[in-house]
């Protein structure tokens, strides 16, 4: 199937993804990981939720860590332009009949709450508290130095048609992969807010996700990372990295978090906000698709992933082999 | 006077700053400069225009050096949403009884010839000529390793006018600095695109170009620039840097062309997109507004700047003075 | 066998490696690899020799490539301190019944050919050419910014006694692998001027050269040598890393030039020049031994090497076994 | 006055720099400084004394905080290659007639104390308590991470006579500044590790001590230094920088203590073993020859510097003017 073309008059206006929402089964152990490692800031915490921002957020939390007795992950946040994309939101998944749900959520405005069409939930909303700024507060950068939430990546079981709502939605193409052989696309980075991608979709057992990415300063701090979990009895956490990505072109580490949770580390891509950006087009069997450098994924990048509460996985029918790490 | 509230609706959507013409006095001493020394990558030249475009840019050109008699401006161009916003942004200035012309440019389509109230010369389109990406064909970066250009500064005799102005276009005040005796803004940052700015405004004699910035992967990129520079008989060419602003809170450089024209290497800005940015406000007597580092702008900073063709000069009223290197 | 303690008196002064030659297959090839994507420069070149240095070299060269039949390494140099080493060295290696050559060799003074025991061909010499400093010709630096020639690394079937034999010429070892189940030593890096090493010793066939490093000023000139190699065609000449090292502490990247030579990209490691600095132990069952970030290296990296011309080669009777990437 | 040709025989072995001791007026403040601020890690602490040590080093110490009623420097400390050489270094000294004193010192074996000719106060040593390596406890590393102490550098009253005197304990000269009206020597870089210098001399009224200088990763870690220090209250202990060094072509940054004793940041410089290595000469009109990139260092940096205790300070004679910052 073809890449739609980009939805320039979407039905209600994102500005960007926000923030996503992790059951993790030791929050002591994922504070530890998230503050003391990332070098995320807590803006609060308590028995059983951790709020964190990263350094030149000044919306109040990125990630939500909830003690659970199950690690997943309980929704994927975005954030809409103007009061009125509330209403325009609630009546787009009305109209294809998706849940719509008017939720409170702290230290945020009126919130709406979904799902998209394969069960990943979804919340949207305009306000959410505002805090001081932090990213002259030189003191506070710590870990890899995160700078902000940059992206979230989903297995999906039919890439085609992910790509086809969330373009209804007005995220638009960057670079995708297409399978030589079906003509379907294997996985599509797609924007809102001006960079390669706000969400990515990757083929395989899905919804699913795979990945949270966090922006950071430069490839340095990526390797200080390295340096840090790999002396603080992290270095299982590593799972894949560092180098430059072929898609993107960004500099990249992969690292799970104490739950498996899988975190990007992510820096250098490039300005996309042009309506008439032209999507970058991927083969497969291309190796230096992954990885610029060359080096395949391990079998656990391809395999692993978050699943998201209350979403039924279901596997996709295209089975197209990329490379793998042996 | 209070900066103005975001206007979120503006009449015609510019997507970002887009490229500036500058006429140069020795073509040939120009294209050294620009091409071998900053690095940016030669699209189309002929005896008397050079195009260039910087390493991650897909349209046809970023900068035109035209060959002239004197040094100056010719334009400041924006590149719109789409193909509506043409006739949208005619009408806007025509209702503002500015002079509106359609003009054919090379390696561009449509293309709308204006000037703001107080003579500059802007340039609004939709389409340009698309280039293959080069971004990863790492063999051509060189110098600086420019990826885009990113704003666009001018002197101004009456910020809050400019701001207000500008503001009903759409760009949204980023951070500004107020002179706390008169409570007149004596500069403001405003963007489109979600970095720090689009534009920007200082008080002096204006109208007049303080700079055009390109942004760049990281600061040793900007080191590197200086020890090239500085070996290459450019060292005079060095004017204030490197350093980290406290404005934008970006790591930067600025220099001189061979013509005098300012340019600034620019890097780690942040994230601007949300619809209620707060403005940052700083007071023009905190000696660390400029440089966080706490080192002055020299008075050549301040005072020199690049003529708009065809824009006559007015001093600011505005009196208040700024901290600057003996 | 233990480590032996430092000889802080050997019977003559070597300075530092110096210099390798390689007999390469195609010497346009090999100008190629090292020009143009490493970055050395050349000093002097014909129909069957380039010479070439490092940016910060002030010898004539660090490297010479000849044109020949087949692959190999003609000898490893090393520069004495002074006139009066060069009869003290003949005098050693005349002791120890090794054969010993005073020969001329273009842009040096009088050198020593000699072997150790294993047969690798070693070169002393005092004077070599002089050339102007080129180090802060920033116009010239390139590829990978390579500085200087930092260490040679050899397969050796005896690391003991090699240890043992370069330990009398007063090279000091500064880190160890020592094999838990033999009490052998597995490998072993040993200085002359106050880095990690000069040479270094690992277990396997030999004599055959593993590699030749050049230091360079950060892990971000590696990033960009990845970068530029992979864009360039050669993708598949990168073997191992990016990576940490946890022996040495450095920053690493090993690729293969056109004849498989493997050359080490090297930064970050530490200061030895301490008499009575402590060499550093550790198991061959470390899996951060080799990299702190923990992924292995390919089998490749333990079996392939460079011969050395004129040395048969041996298979060691230590068969431990390192911990090799799938 | 020529440079004297380097002593390769000199009549004892200093191996390096060692340590310093610094008087402080306020312990606590300078603790601050050197640990929290700069990144040393505090290996010996007490009501009077804090001993402190780079991130590398395995001696027990490189710099003594003392409390104390006036700021000044009580020591500068050398390593010395072996036992006999302390011997040595006594019967030098005691052959120049200075004063020559065997000493206890905390943490260290058997210390020889003296004065140049100029009342420097000198210590010597062999033994040091060694420390486990913590260059790989990438938790601790934190400020502008400093991996070792690399120079001194001295205001002299007579360079030239300075340069001779160390010059025959086997320091060699690697750069150097030659007033060309007068032919003498204005400063003068020289070594005993292989680096560009161990001990420098700036004309001025001397003996002072200048500054002492740290070895860090990359231009990176100076950047942080300097976005730590502006944003915790230290804006005013940013002397000169950062910058690219004419002489020596490190990267560069100069701070001042609490008690104005001056801290350079450096990395970036070249070897220089060998022992035919030529110096550089550089004129004292030469406008890149402190900074490449052209910016005069302040007149803060050209008067100001710490007393040693005990000495009594002389004006020199060579009245030349260096170019000194508005």
């Amino acid at each position: 199937m073809p890449i739609p073309a980009a939805n320039l008059y979407p039905p209600f206006n994102i500005t960007r993804l926000s923030h996503v929402e992790y059951g993790v089964t030791d929050l002591a152990a994922s504070r530890t990981f998230y503050v003391d490692i990332l070098g995320l800031q807590v803006t609060h915490e308590d028995d059983s939720r951790i709020y964190l921002r990263a350094m030149e957020e000044r919306g109040h939390h990125c990630i939500i860590l909830r003690q659970s007795d199950h690690a997943g992950v309980a929704c994927l946040g975005f954030k809409l332009y103007d009061t009125p994309d509330l209403e325009k939101a609630a009546a787009f998944f009305e109209g294809k009949s998706l849940p719509v749900e008017w939720i409170e959520r702290p230290f945020m405005g009126p919130s709406l709450r979904t799902r998209d069409p394969w069960g990943v939930p979804l919340e949207f909303y305009v306000k959410m508290d505002r805090l001081p700024p932090i990213h002259q507060q030189y003191r506070l950068y710590n870990g890899v130095k995160p700078l902000r939430i940059d992206h979230f990546n989903m297995f999906s079981a039919n890439v085609d048609a992910a790509v086809a709502f969330y373009g209804e939605m007005g995220f638009r193409v960057t670079e995708y992969t297409e399978d030589d052989d079906s003509g379907r696309v294997w996985a599509a980075w797609m924007h809102r807010k001006g960079g390669v991608h706000d969400v990515a979709f990757t083929n395989g057992t899905g919804p699913r996700l795979h990945h949270t990415a966090f922006w950071v300063p430069t490839p340095l701090n990526i390797i200080d990372l390295l340096d840090l979990m790999s002396t603080t009895g992290y270095v299982a956490n590593i799972e894949r990295g560092p180098g430059r990505h072929g898609i993107s072109n960004a500099f990249f580490l992969y690292v799970r978090d104490p739950d498996g949770h899988r975190i990007e580390i992510y820096c250098s891509d490039y300005q996309t906000c042009d309506a008439d950006l032209e999507p970058i087009k991927w083969s497969l069997t291309d190796p230096q698709r992954q990885t610029l450098w060359g080096a395949p994924a391990p079998r656990s990048w391809f395999e692993e992933g978050s699943l998201f509460d209350g979403a039924e996985t279901r596997d996709s029918d295209l089975k197209a082999q990329p490379i793998i790490a042996p």
